[in-house]
């Protein structure tokens, strides 16, 4: 067992057999059990950005479980056991975290890797383009709210997939309004400022859709709603009261973001029937997929061949590059 | 030719090449052409609820044109001819319908076949048991509107396949609730009031997906984001301000109106994820699968043969009895 | 290692590492094996109704696998101990079962939770409504005979999903019954006979698609043929000699038991052609989800969260409530 | 119109408007109408096995009615006219064939293109290379009788795809009887009396899934239950009594039979699931795509171009040959 | 019946009952019947770019069958008739066109709508921003060959759905290679190179696939291969001797032609496994689908509507705008 | 732990904890990392043809590491040891095989367990029988050159599923070849000669699809392109110069090795279009399913129970035989 470092705070994918160590981790889950000597122990499932592992902890259960609840930040005094083949904590102490304590959300949430100003700036500037008077005001309505602002630049876009870290959705959005206006600049049939408007709202929805407090995961709303309704909705209702909208392009609006994922296998309850939508659809789905694909193929960096593994979302594997005439190196004999 | 009839208003489906009549239609479409001998014409289609037939005016088609706009009520002075073996009127006279006119909107939209009192005081016999305070006052600030109450009671819940006329929707959604009732009482473990109140709700989006005046069409709005959208959206909005109406209670019976065909594939954006979610499905097939039945069935009865033809929409046919041990009746040679 | 407890005859889900124990298992799987020094010994698997476990023999196992053979229920002597990570037993002693021995099928097998004289009394008030000679005439023959009433009382309905246990059929059978003559009263185009004797026949291939002895799973035959051609040749043999039964009603009745899965995609040669046909489907639907489901709920409503886990049969997690506006508790921290 | 010609009973697809004739048809149906001035007048449908043609009787309708039902094979003295643009009988006679009629349900029903007996001699001697005694003896008890030698004789194999003519099962059953024998000389593993049975009993419920007295439709059994289950029930009963036949030679039988068609999406209520199982599924699909294939490229014969038509049930064209390199003749100018 | 215009050659879809015209068509299809009076006479189908009519010549069909073969471009005298219901030609003269014919390949082919120049400026331009010299070199070493230059100037794209004229393929690649410019500009980690280059070579199999002489259709190595396959193999046999270009350079491009179609469903023998391969399958999309749909709406403009008619390939209709809040015009009355 | 035993070079499945061995074995990866304390380590996984088996070096890391790279066949000295609950090897020494090692391909992949020699004649046999001059003398040019003969004679024909393993390829085609002559015999109809050729290049693209040194895996060409469109690519330009090779024919063989896995999901980019495409898809089926059930039967044989364990590749069990009126054991109580 190595001695204790209180300072240290390892993240979970550091922790070995033997580690003894104080660290702030989210309380995934917590369950009080006993054992067949009728004690009472605690059985708890930790998170923070880099995984998970579980825990357990003997020694008066029942006192420090009076002061604990599912979802919160701890601090915890633990050694890192091993028990049927996984690493599991011994934990010694277990507390809420205090103010004292410097923890950050990005401890346990993975976070946009560049600084997300440079996408506001993306965003605005194909904001800055558009002319249509209604979508302009719909837009200038919610972006000018401060509290829409910190939400939509904080939200993820995806639990896991794509850009699914603090900030992703608005690195997504911006992205895409981008991508649409060169899309725009190449098709002079297209409605520039409706695919436009639609890249930027096309996932409004996550907003409440997922929850990004401690771990990312969906909200109770999000799973018997989806991000397509919450967000169709939630422009309608933006939309009320701005009387330069008409009804046509709210509409049609409402129709992007209800059909940009396709179809309807992909959850959309309608499909794309306009220009827009089928572009918006498939926009979509090259900056998702090149997202993903990006960090799929960044995970499969380090290991041999030329191929991932098989990755189940793609249902397929991918190709990293390489794998011609590789020369094999001449042998050089160690042996007896 | 037969001579005019002036006073009978005859049917689409009963008229006969060579007939003479004034009649009321829906101007479903109407198109200026030009002969090669560029003389302007009209070109028609008429429909009303038994059918649709084209028509073509030769004479005057200018004048003609300027007073008419499509999705008229019209009165048609007309004989009918034969084109390229189909009927077709040849429009002597045509004009807006007047007020001296009498005509009604059951003439051109089929209508349910009974009076929807007793579909009405079904429905408010099964609201009457419900106890969920904020369902019940969800239920009461609708059907407390009259303006409300005159729509739900008048629009059809489909365009053709089921319940697809007036008054539809109503005895659709009475005959599932009380069935809901039924079914809560066979499953204690159902939450009833839910399982009602979605019973009652659930297509309520067909009052906006649906056009109903003079012919049943989706609207605009209908197309392109469907009556479950509309309608999650309306049920939401119409919760605001009530303030017993819990925000589980609110989400689950979005839910319900969400998931109630089923499936992603049936354009459902959530499946069903709660035993009422679940239930409100199958009953909603099996009302719905019932009225459609029933309409095939009776449209089959006068045929010959055991079963009707092939029907597209359930991609079979169905059988509609007999077919076993039919005697042979003995021969009548009337023959040379 | 604790002390030998000869009379507790724990259940396997109740086992840890070091117990000592004498119990009751089914044997389903005995495999004679050698170690690289030639010593013959023996592997096992065990099942009780709570679960399954491996088991190894060290000593005289060749004496010990000549008294042996597979699907025996044994009375075994041993230590639990880990192997690989997972408990295993290390037997001392294993006979099988003899007269003096006080073991009960329901030790081994799941068994419906209520006194079934309860769903025989639903079952029979059911028949006792019908009217059709033909029906009627063919229930009786069927539950007049002694030994068709106890396996169809003792006969679950499922493996696994739905009314997976001892009575499971019966208890299936009697609820979509009742059920059946609910929707009767709804619907009154509906043929009450034949819904009523479909819901009660409908699964009976499950007597012998099934085996339910020591274990519940697949016939051969069962397997090779599947419970719905088994149930309508059944039926098709018993109404053999049965007058009153005209060819269409029985014709009409085997159509219900060979459709009432739906889709040819759920393994129906035929799919539903009558309204009966389509309502029997809807009212399997309800009956089997909301006991797969309820059971679901159940295992886990003692977890945290909202959801159930992901259930691989549904495609889908279930929403077991909750989850909204949880209060945080105050922590109390008890950190140094 | 050209002379009445009492002799030469036409074939329904050689009939040209003008046509004064004698002929025999089936009678498909037959409806008694009345014109708006409330004379009655008969539709008719008629067919032989070249086609189908619609008819019309105006005089003396309701006596001529009495003596006619459904299905009847009748003489009928009519004119061809057109209406609506496609041929129609005027009907002047009609009568149902009496004794001196000399007709023959070859003239109504396509039959197979040579003479039957060497299917049978085929067939027999397919089977007397089989060994297992039990198998032996259920084909022996079966084709000893001989009213079953006489429907297995005649029954088509299919409505219309393949084999759908008079001796089409047995056409089909003893080529892949004989093909069996070839696969089981290639693969030594492949139980041949198991395969070689399976082939010639795989469609027999087709004897009682189609009707072919007067033309070839399912009857209502055929639909309700379908020709793979009614063939297992079949072969299960056939085999009662034959105590040579043991138990798992006769329930891999029937799983040959009812997984014939080799997908739950085909009809299957089971796929196989034994070597002979998937390989009587693919020799089943080569003889009878070969069939039908080959009538296909049969009927495309005549026409231009290389490929067939889009044939629906194939969702593709066929390659007929040929469109390499054609010389283009001469062209011979014979304009002013 | 009009006189006859010797001068006007009109178009197939200008053509009325009663014209008397000489006209330029492709010979589809000739056929030689003969009548029940075994008159031999002569059955056609003509074409032009906008559209197809059936033809009959009833005079001296044996001398003129003897000049004429299936594909050729004719000259033809006729009268327009009317049979069963279609507009039909009675053929009076017909000849092979001669030299002194002015006709030309536009007549009978859909010709792109532009100057191609300016499509081939887009290209060229695209290709010289590339950089890899292997990439290069392929590319110029195909449109240094006048010949492979001509084809690709001409090919369509398609048969029908989209760019499915002479030019198509080039205004495709065209614009596909410039849309891969903006889209590489956006996502740096994507090859420039490659997806440029997979831009311009994805569709060159339909050289092949498709013949454009007369009509646009497929060929028989077309239909027997396709042109995904086509093309790959094409590339491979180009890029023979280029030495700059290595091997993963290649294989990934022929990858890029192999998968650009997206899914098996969609015939590609290979799915996108790369960044580059996912773009540009979605650019191929986008691209198509905007050429596609703007056909649709063209058509759709001059009816009614706020819809298109239902697309079969899209499985859906198409929304051309409008559909709200129109006015209705006050009425005119002119009736009795 | 064993004593070092430097002879028996054991494979993998033969393996135990505490086994002390010298062996040959494929390194398929191997990868550098260091522990906390900053110490140098690898990670290995090797194989032979019996299983695979993880590894790891701790000793002078670095040096070693020089000497090795992946996919080398190297010499071994290790002890197995349990690590997470699997079995893993200690290294303590490693090199390269050197010319003095025994080592032998056969060891390390599964190689077909009979002569090749009879695949050779059956092949032989085959081929000659043809009689098209331009197939013969494909085939001619094709088995006349000894570096492609010793491919194919080598070559697997999968990775694992069927026919996986050193000569599988030539088993595979032998047996369609000779089986396609069988039913050439069978259906007069059938072109003999393509058919034939058709089985015995169909597979040919596996030659490059698959690497089969040190371990059957796909090459990068394999997965970006498929043996289905290289096997047709081989085809078409060992083609080149044979001038009796007529187009049709050479086209169709393309598409017979263009649509030999029968639809688009299965990775055609065409599917079957003449009877012998048809014919030879299935045959293929029938060949590698029997293969391939046959391995599995073979695995399951030792087993107990009447099915095979679930496979997931046919996505069922399959039924090994028995499971009927098996008698149970009198019982030989040997208990306290």
């Amino acid at each position: 067992m190595t001695e204790l470092n209180r300072d240290d705070h390892p993240f979970i994918n550091d922790l070995h057999v033997g580690d003894n160590f104080d660290g702030f981790f989210v309380m995934q889950s917590l369950q009080m059990k006993t054992t067949r000597a009728n004690k009472p122990f605690i059985v708890f499932e930790f998170s923070d950005r880099t995984g998970r592992i579980a825990g357990k902890l003997w020694d008066d259960a029942e006192a420090a479980y009076r002061g604990l609840s599912e979802g919160q930040v701890v601090k915890v005094r633990a050694v890192v056991e091993e028990y049927l083949g996984n690493p599991e904590l011994k934990v010694q102490k277990i507390r809420p975290v205090a103010g004292e304590d410097s923890t950050d959300v990005t401890r346990f949430l993975p976070t946009v890797d560049h600084d997300s100003q440079q996408d506001w700036d993306q965003l605005e500037a194909a904001m800055e383009r558009l002319e249509h008077p209604g979508l302009k005001a719909l837009l200038e309505k919610l972006f000018g709210d401060e509290s829409f602002r910190e939400q939509y630049g904080r939200a993820p876009a995806g639990k896991r997939w794509h850009h699914g870290y603090i900030g992703g959705l608005l690195e997504h959005a911006a992205s895409m309004a981008k991508l649409a206006h060169r899309v725009a600049d190449h098709y002079p049939q297209l409605d520039r400022d409706l695919l436009v408007a639609g890249a930027i709202l096309h996932d409004v929805g996550k907003l409440q859709e997922l929850k990004y407090d401690t771990s990312i995961d969906y909200t109770v709303r999000g799973r018997l709603e989806g991000h397509i309704v919450i967000g169709a909705n939630f422009v309608e209702q933006a939309a009320e009261g701005i009387e330069e909208l008409d009804e046509e392009t709210l509409v049609h609006l409402k129709h992007l973001v209800l059909s940009h994922q396709g179809t309807r296998e992909n959850g959309c309850p309608v499909e794309p029937m306009t220009r827009e939508a089928f572009t918006l659809y498939y926009l979509d789905e090259i900056d998702s997929k090149l997202n993903a694909i990006g960090r799929e193929l960044e995970k499969a960096a380090g290991g041999g061949g030329a191929f991932t593994e098989y990755i189940k979302l793609l249902d397929r594997m991918l190709y990293k590059g390489g794998g011609f005439g590789e020369s094999t190196p001449g042998a050089d004999p160690s042996d007896e």
